[in-house]
């Protein structure tokens, strides 16, 4: 009879920046009972996922283990942490657990797919912890960029865990807690089997700023600006927004929030108590009426997104705002790798507009929501861990902490998606290779990322399509000639003749010269037509297009 | 009778970065004698260019105006400036002229197109000059970050006027001339109507610095390691290749070139003389049977290609040689904006096979080939300029480098692509707009920005496709049931059925209902069917589809 074990297994977010979701189990093999911890989404690209509208982890393993499930655990409300509950809340079938300001949240969530709010149980900060089958867990403050952001004390029949969450070591984060060294030393003391750590910014040097520290600047900059201010950043900053509105204020400027995750954080943190003192807003409608001088917006799209306030303001108009010569913008964000281009055409379309763009590429007006790496030397000092298991990064940031932590003697390993950890005995051991993946929302039905059908989307983006489509009559013989159709293909090539027209006089051809076991058999006479497709597509415009073969019988 | 003017008119590069093609001309209106200084390619991409192989500017303004074109001038050899001559060459029919190792890449272009070398003239670099109509045109040398880049020298009846290219002061660039600010101020003390100024780093706050800068990090880094050191620049960086290769032999490392544009451009600049003593290399073969710790691999693939040497070694084998555990990869470059997800990826791929990844964030390994703010202000001062006229940058780059001029009393105006200015006069005046745009190279046929061709793949990419056939008999009534097929959907949606069934259920029952006159009429029957097919996917899996019909009557 084996002996029970205490595992951790990451599903999301242990290679890949996004779509969070690890699992800690403890009990014998194969029957330990189990607890998530965040369920969060990635965010599409055109790249690798045109057309897909969320990317959220493959939870085949755990809807397959739900009944060993005690809980899910949301450290904090980002999307790649609290994104996924409600899409998966029906397999899972386990009570959410989350302080006051991610509850709020997570119910929003739920209550868009018809789940109740009781599905979210709301915890208070440590020392409470609550008791999931074998784990006790509790949610200790740490600051990061949204409010009520919590690293999970987890505590097992054999140690305690600390999973860190996103955090950064902030001692005047603005709204929410500060980071309380004295605190975390206590809740250590006593020994910690295992750190799993957030490793975002491992490859920063410098330790990282506090939150305060982009007042006064921004309050400087919005002081200084004649026409229209806006601002955007992520409103989920609920402290960066508090802060840009009130220099708002301070310029005697009347502020509105434009966007509806801009609205909905504000509410959320207002509802929960989170914030308490936020400058009186103004609606767009009010605004209009207003010298451009004493309006300050606040909006969402800091990443570019295109249906966001800022790309709508860039284009033309937005709730009868528009923008003109002499207004300001400012990014008090970070662009985050990948989203470049739909940054920059917002900043061009606003220059044009004669508009000028602030940006934070002078370390002025944002800050990180990381742990740089002497941050995350300092937590480890604090935590003193048995051994570190960096999370939250992709490969190349969490073989980095790894190396920072073997080289002040911590025990470290690189636990990527998929690999079940053995943290029993005094060092990390694989234990097994779990099956892991990406799911995609696509419209409304989930589809797999290996299923083939963003990589057709993929080819026909690349490639084009031709349609070819022959009719056979009971005898099996070509009635009339082939129909051709393309899409996303010029229309005409290297013979100046219609594309089209030349396909179909080749694949004419083809059926004329066509012997009868081709024409009887559909997958021989789709084989050749696409054969001959190609072909001719290729030397009239150089390029393979994908074909679909379309073969209607008269029986 | 109206009176000769001088004009100027981006065709592109203006407003952007990439595809420069800049025009000049003097005579009466309508009848300049025209140049056209360079003749660039931007680089596609999956968000807006999928498949596209290559952007070239819309040349058909100038094409309509071939007989009135003296000639064609190079600054440099960077794809962004002559990468499309070879490609418009027979539609301008005007004289290329370059200097030598620009026009040694140019010729290699020109041959791939089957054109004769004849078409490329070799200049000298300044004081010679060509009489090409009423310009007398010379090149005068400027360090960039690529060999024996100039500026032109425009000599019209009314005036010098300066086009900088792509530049940088240099005073130690390693390879090819020095910036020399005498030779600069020679050619301009006699007065300069305009300054035509490259933009690219105007947001770029502190002096430029210098090629000889990144020689003494390099060469300690790789003397330092131990297993195999990977090296990636732009190939056309000679001098980088150069100082990386030196740093390899000086650390006993035999020297390999990975990548055909690494092997092009070392040709070129020793064919030409401009490069005399670069170290010996060695085959990928003979790198084979070394001890890894002598082997330095300079490799194509900064910008995270996916068929460049770099790339390719990231995912397992190039040319026999692998990488593995202890092995170096310098980035001696920085990522263009939008190229970050293609260069990360490979980052992580060198991350899990236990390659050190050392790239430009602290600014150690690489310099920029451009003039930043400082630099254009004292580029400015040399110059003293009648009027400044920004280019190469998008516009937010324009326009900062406009504020920047007037700031110190220089005339300055913004021009994008396609408007056509007069500088006849003391100040620049708008004299028309031309239609400009973009021509995408498919495959081997050229097709046009706005043909929509490339939208047509864009909207498949996002929405999949499906292809709906119905047949009709004399009668015009069905012929049996309409087929459906799908592309890049999921295969099944609400119903649990399959969506090709559903589909094709849902277009029978329109069929049954339709009346005559619909059935009768293709154009009808085809937007029925459309809207059908529509109608029901977006019920099954919530996509709104590209739909095409295909309708074959038996008459």
């Amino acid at each position: 009879m084996s002996r029970e074990r205490l595992i951790y297994l990451p599903l999301g977010g242990a290679g890949e920046i996004g779509m969070n979701a690890y699992v800690y189990g403890y009990g014998k093999p194969g029957k330990e009972r189990l607890i998530l911890v965040d369920l969060g989404v990635t965010f599409p690209d055109m790249d690798s996922t045109p057309g897909v509208d969320l990317i959220l982890p493959d939870m085949t393993w755990l809807k397959e283990r739900a009944d060993r499930l005690e809980g899910v655990f949301i450290t904090h409300a980002h999307e790649d942490h609290v994104g996924a509950i409600a899409h998966f809340y029906k397999d899972l079938g386990a009570p959410v657990y989350a302080r006051a300001f991610t509850a709020n949240i997570a119910r929003r969530k739920m209550a868009e797919h018809g789940h109740l709010a009781e599905a979210v149980r709301v915890m208070s900060a440590w020392p409470e912890q609550v008791q999931v089958g074998p784990f006790n867990v509790g949610f200790l403050p740490i600051s990061h960029s949204i409010p009520e952001s919590a690293a999970l004390v987890i505590d097992a029949p054999n140690g305690r865990l600390i999973h860190s969450g996103d955090f950064k070591l902030d001692q005047t984060p603005m709204v929410g807690e500060a980071f309380d060294p004295d605190l975390w030393a206590g809740v250590c003391k006593d020994g910690v089997r295992a750190l799993i750590c957030d490793s975002t910014n491992v490859f920063s040097p410098l330790p990282g700023r506090s939150e305060k520290d982009v007042g006064p600047a921004i309050e400087t900059l919005v002081a200084g600006a004649a026409g229209m201010v806006v601002a955007t950043t992520f409103a989920s900053n609920v402290a960066r927004v508090k802060t840009l509105a009130e220099a708002g204020q301070r310029a005697g400027r009347s502020v509105v929030l434009l966007g509806r995750a801009m609205q909905r954080m504000v509410e959320a943190s207002t509802e929960t108590g989170v914030l308490s003192d936020f400058p009186h807003t103004i609606s767009p409608e009010e605004a209009r009426d207003l010298p451009r001088g004493n309006v300050m917006l606040l909006v969402t799209g800091s990443q570019g997104e295109r249906r966001a306030a800022s790309a709508q303001l860039a284009r033309g108009k937005y709730r009868g705002l528009t923008l003109k010569e002499g207004d300001m913008f400012l990014f008090s964000s970070k662009t985050i790798p990948g989203n470049e281009r739909g940054v920059i055409r917002i900043m061009n379309q606003l220059s044009e507009k004669g508009v000028d763009v602030v940006d934070d590429h002078n370390g002025l007006y944002h800050v990180s929501g990381h742990a740089n790496r002497p941050d995350l030397e300092q937590m480890h000092d604090v935590v003193r861990p048995q051994m570190l298991i960096p999370m939250h990064g992709e490969h190349r940031h969490l073989r980095e902490h790894a190396k920072l932590a073997e080289a002040k003697g911590l025990q470290s390993i690189v636990v990527v998606n998929g690999m079940m950890m053995d943290l029993t005995g005094n060092t990390p051991k694989v234990a097994e290779y779990i099956e892991t993946g990406r799911t995609y929302l696509d419209g409304s039905v989930k589809v797999g990322a290996l299923d083939g059908v963003v990589r057709d989307r993929i080819r026909m983006a690349l490639n084009g399509h031709v349609i070819v489509t022959v009719i056979l009559d009971e005898q099996d013989e070509p009635l009339g000639e082939p129909w051709c159709d393309v899409m996303g293909l010029s229309e005409t090539g290297s013979s100046r003749a219609p594309l089209v027209e030349v396909l179909e006089a080749d694949l004419d051809q083809f059926l004329k010269r066509a012997e009868p076991k081709t024409l009887k058999n559909d997958d021989k006479l789709e084989d050749g037509l696409r054969r001959v497709a190609r072909q001719t597509t290729q030397g009239e415009i150089g390029k393979k297009p994908e074909v679909s073969v379309v073969i209607s019988r008269m029986r």
